[in-house]
C-alpha cells in the first residue's frame, strides 16, 4: 500500500461557507474521504461520510429536513453523528453508525478534521485576525488542481516563480536577484525576501493607486511566507514608498496585504485550493476588493498548468531526486514538518486501532 | 480473476429493432462481448463477434451486402455463422470460424444469448402480451448507465425511491408509508404495494385525463414489480378511482400500464437500460403514447446520477455490507436467483469446456 | 515489464519545422520520451528531456532566451546538451545533466533519435529527393491516432483498404481484384500493385485535370509502397493514360505523386502520423498543392476510426493470431525487420548499460 502523503488528524478548509447553503448538501472529497457537508439544526454545519448505510447512495444528492440529512434515494434520515434517526416504516436502532467528522464553521470557511474525530480540538483552528477585524477586507476563490498538495506548498514558499509564471503582473526581475531567508520555529516555517528601492510591478502599482498613493516612485517590496501545518500558507506581501520602513512603514506610505492559501488534499494527486487576499487598507471599498479578487484569480490561474504538468513529470520519474536549493528551503522545511506529523500519526494509529475495521465506513455498531 | 456477476447463458435485449437498419451494422458490447449485429438475408438478424478474423478490425464499421457482413477495412465477407464466406482474391476455407451468437428479433427488440450458443433455446424468450396484442400501445427508450446491472434491479424492485427520486411526478409520501409484500415463485420474484384512497400524483393525474377520467378524486394505486432472470423487470402500475377494485377495476375506472425494463449488462459496471411503458387504454392514441414516453424519459433520467454515484461509492467500499430491509426484499431475492444461476453456469462450464480455448475469439477452426 | 515495440535507436520525424517557432518550445512525447524541442542559437534545433532538473517542471512551458531554454517556473536555463547553464543566484555546476537528444532539422521536418545519442548518425536520415528538388511540390499534415504504429504500417503497406475505407475518392473495385507483389531487399520492403486500362477514381480524375490531362479515358494505375525502418512508408501512386507505360509514362501522359508517411510512436498505442503528398507535375501551382492537401486530409481522416477500433479489439484479444495473407505480406515483412532491429537493440543495450540508471532522466552527473 502506498504511503499516505498527508496528515488526516488536522484541520483543513473544506469549503467556503456559502458553498453549503439552505437545504442542499455539498459532497466533497477531502484527504480521500467522501464527505457530505450540510447545515443541521440552527444552520450548524455537519459532516458525515457521503454514503448511506442503507444501500450506499451518495447522501449529498439528498436534502436537509428538520436538521437531518435525508437520503435522496429511499428517505433514510441521517444525523450529524452518523446515526440514522428515522426511515419510513423502519426501526433504525440497529443500523450501523457511519463515520462522522469534526467540523467547524469559522472565518467564512468550513473546517474539517478528516481523521480520528476524538482527537479533534477546535482550539487548534488557527486564529485569523484578518477574518474578524473590521480593519481588514477579504476576497478569494477556489480552484481544483490535479497535483500533490505539497507541490502547491513548494510553489507558495518560493515566490521566485513570480518572475516567470506571473511576469506581467506581480513578477519582476528583482525578485530572483534577491536572496531569501528561511527559518523554522517549531512547526512553522518562515521564508522572506526584501527588495529595496525598486519600481513596483503592475499589480502593486494598482494597489498603490487603490490606496491613494503615487505609483511612479521607487518602493521597498516584501514577501514573507508563513507555512503552518497541515498545509496553510499565509504570505505578507506589499510595497511601501522607498525609505519609509518597508514592511513596517506607516499605512500612509504602504499598500500591503496577506495572501491567504488553504491547500486541501482531495486525493494524493489533487487538491482544493482556497486562495484569497486580505488587506488592511480601505477595507470598506468593495469595488477595490472585487478588482483585487479578479486580478488575483487571473494571476493564480497561471500556476495551474505549471503544477499539473510538474505532477505528470514527477509521476513519470518517481525516483528523481528534486534539487533542494536555498530558494527551496521553505518547501523543504515544510515537508520535513509534514513528514514528522504523518509519522507520529502513523505510530499513534498503530497503537490504538489495531483491532478496528480500517477500510469499512463504520465507526461503531450500536443496537 | 474477478467473479463474473451476470449469467451469460441467458436471453438479453441487445437493441431496439430500429437500431439495426438497412445495410448498417450495430456494434454493441453485451455482457463483455463485443458484438456486431446486422441484417442478413431477408432482413433476418445476425450477430457475430465484432472482430474481423483477418486483422482484427471492427466488423460493425463495415456494411451488409447480399446478406453478408463486409469488413470495411479489406472486404472480408462474414457470414452469420462466424465463417468467412468470401474475400477478394483469397481462399477463405481455412480462415478461423469466429464466435457467433444466438440472436432473435421479437417484440420490436433484438434478443441475444451472449454465452454458449448451443444452449440457447428461443422458446425461453419470455412472452410479452403487450407487444403482440392490439389492445396495448408501447413507447420506450434506451439509456447507457455506468452501474452494475443489479443496482438497477434493486432500484426497480423497490419503488420506495419514487417518493424521493421522482418527487415531482410519480412520487408521493403515501408510497413509503405503505408496506411492501415480496414473494418468490421459482425463478420469479414479485414485490407489490397497494395504496388506497389517496390523491394521484401529477403523472397519474395526467394518465387519468389521458383515459378520459376525472383526476381530482381519490384513487387506489398499485405497484406490482415482477422480476424474471436474467434481469427483466415488468411492473404493473396504475390508479383507479377509489373503491372500484384497484388493480382489478374495470377499464372505465382505471389508468394502468406496465413499466417495461430490460437491463442488459454491458460490462460489470455499466448497462444498456431499455425502458418503456405499455398501456392497455386508448392504444391507438399516438399523441398519448408520445406524451407518456417523453414524461417517462424525463422521470427515468432522474435515476442516472443516483445510480452512478451509488456505484462509485460501492467501488470505494467493496466490503460494506448493504442493509437488507423489507423494502429491499425484491432485489435481495432477485440477486439470490441470479447468484444460483451463475453458480450453475460456472459448474456446467467447468465440466464441459476444460479443454476449450477460453480467451480467444474462435469457436472452431474449419478447413 | 512489457516488451518494447519500437526501436529507440532510430531517426523519427518529431515535428514539422513550423511547429517549433521563435522563442516558444514544443513539448512532444516520442517513443515514450517526453521531449522539449526548441530553437537554440542561430535557430538551430535542440531537444532535451522535458523535465527541469530543479523541481521537475515541464521545460516546454518556458521560453528561449539567448539560445537557452528558460524554465518557466524558476528561471533555470537549460542548454542543448542537457546541462544547466545558469540560474539566478545559483551555482549550477553541480546540477545533474539531463538527457538530451540527437536532433536534426531537414526537409522541413525535425528528426529526433529518442535512444542512445552516441549511436546517432545524421547520415542515416533518409534522402528525400522530393523535398529538395524544385521539380517537386509538397503538402501535408499531422494526425494524432490512438493505435500501435505498426497498425499504420500495415495499413499503408496494403492499399487494398482503399476500396473500402476510401471508396468515394481513391478506392475502386479493381484494386482488390488485382494481385500484389512483395519483395524484401535488406531492410526495405516493397509492395506493388498495377491496374491496367481502368477508369480513374474521383481523386485521380481531379489529379489528371490538375495536370491538364483528359480524365475520361482509360488509365493505367500503380501503387508502389516502400517501407524503410523504423516506420517510414513512401508510396508511389498515380495514373497515366492507358498504354503509355504506366508508372514509366512520360509526364505529358501521367499524374503521379509520392504519398509520404512518417509514423512516429508516441506510446505503445498512440502515434504522431505525418502524412503528405509530393508531386512532380506543376510544382509551382500552389492552389493545386492546397487542393490536394485538403483532399488527402479528408481521405486520410477516414482511417482514424478504423485504426483506433482495431487497436481496441487487439487489446481485448491480445493472443489472437492475425491472418497473414498475401496482401498482408508488406506489413508482415516490415514487422520482421522491426522485430530484428528491436532484438539487436536490446542485445546491445544489455551488454552496454547493465550498470546504468535506467529509469531516471539523467545521463551523467557532472560536478
Amino acid at each position: 500500500m502506498k504511503k499516505q502523503t498527508y496528515p488526516k488528524n488536522a484541520w483543513y478548509v473544506a469549503a467556503m461557507s456559502e458553498e453549503v447553503a439552505g437545504s442542499k448538501p455539498l459532497g466533497r472529497k477531502i484527504c480521500g474521504e467522501s464527505i457530505a457537508f450540510y447545515r443541521s439544526h440552527g444552520d450548524e454545519i455537519a459532516a458525515v461520510l457521503d454514503f448511506c448505510p442503507h444501500r450506499g447512495a451518495a447522501l449529498s444528492l439528498g436534502y436537509v429536513e428538520e436538521g437531518l440529512l435525508v437520503c435522496g434515494y429511499h428517505g433514510l434520515k441521517m444525523g450529524a453523528d452518523g446515526k440514522t434517526k428515522e426511515m419510513p416504516l423502519q426501526r433504525v436502532q440497529g443500523f450501523p453508525c457511519m463515520k462522522s467528522y469534526a467540523v467547524e464553521e469559522r472565518y467564512g470557511f468550513i473546517w474539517v478534521w478528516p481523521g480520528d474525530q476524538s482527537k479533534a480540538n477546535k482550539e487548534d483552528i488557527p486564529h485569523l485576525e484578518w477574518a474578524v477585524s473590521p480593519e481588514w477586507a477579504y476576497g478569494g476563490g477556489l480552484f481544483h488542481i490535479n497535483c500533490d498538495y505539497r507541490l502547491m506548498i513548494d510553489n507558495l514558499m518560493d515566490l521566485t516563480h513570480e518572475t516567470y509564471v506571473h511576469a506581467s503582473s506581480i513578477g519582476q526581475k528583482e525578485i530572483d536577484e534577491s536572496p531569501v531567508f528561511t527559518t523554522v520555529e517549531g512547526d512553522k516555517v518562515l521564508t522572506s525576501r526584501y527588495m529595496e528601492n525598486i519600481m513596483a510591478p503592475p499589480f502593486w502599482k494598482a494597489a498603490l493607486r487603490g490606496n491613494g498613493l503615487a505609483d511612479d516612485v521607487p518602493v521597498d517590496r516584501w514577501q514573507i511566507c508563513r507555512f503552518s501545518p497541515p498545509s496553510h500558507v499565509m504570505i505578507d506581501v506589499g510595497v511601501a514608498h522607498a525609505g519609509h520602513g518597508g514592511f513596517d512603514a506607516a499605512n500612509e506610505y504602504r499598500a500591503g496585504s496577506t495572501v491567504v492559501d488553504f491547500i486541501t488534499p482531495e486525493t494524493e494527486t489533487s487538491i482544493w485550493y482556497f486562495w484569497g487576499m486580505a488587506r488592511n487598507f480601505k477595507p470598506n471599498d468593495q469595488a477595490l476588493t472585487d478588482a483585487i479578487q479578479e486580478g488575483q484569480g487571473k494571476i493564480f490561474t497561471e500556476d495551474l498548468e505549471v503544477l499539473e504538468r510538474q505532477q505528470e513529470n514527477l509521476l513519470a520519474f518517481p525516483d528523481y531526486d528534486l534539487l533542494k536549493l536555498d530558494i527551496d528551503a521553505g518547501g523543504v522545511q515544510a515537508r520535513r514538518i509534514i513528514d514528522r506529523i504523518i509519522a507520529e500519526e502513523g505510530a499513534e494509529q498503530k497503537t490504538t486501532t489495531s483491532s478496528a475495521q480500517k477500510s469499512a465506513p463504520l465507526q461503531t455498531i450500536s443496537f
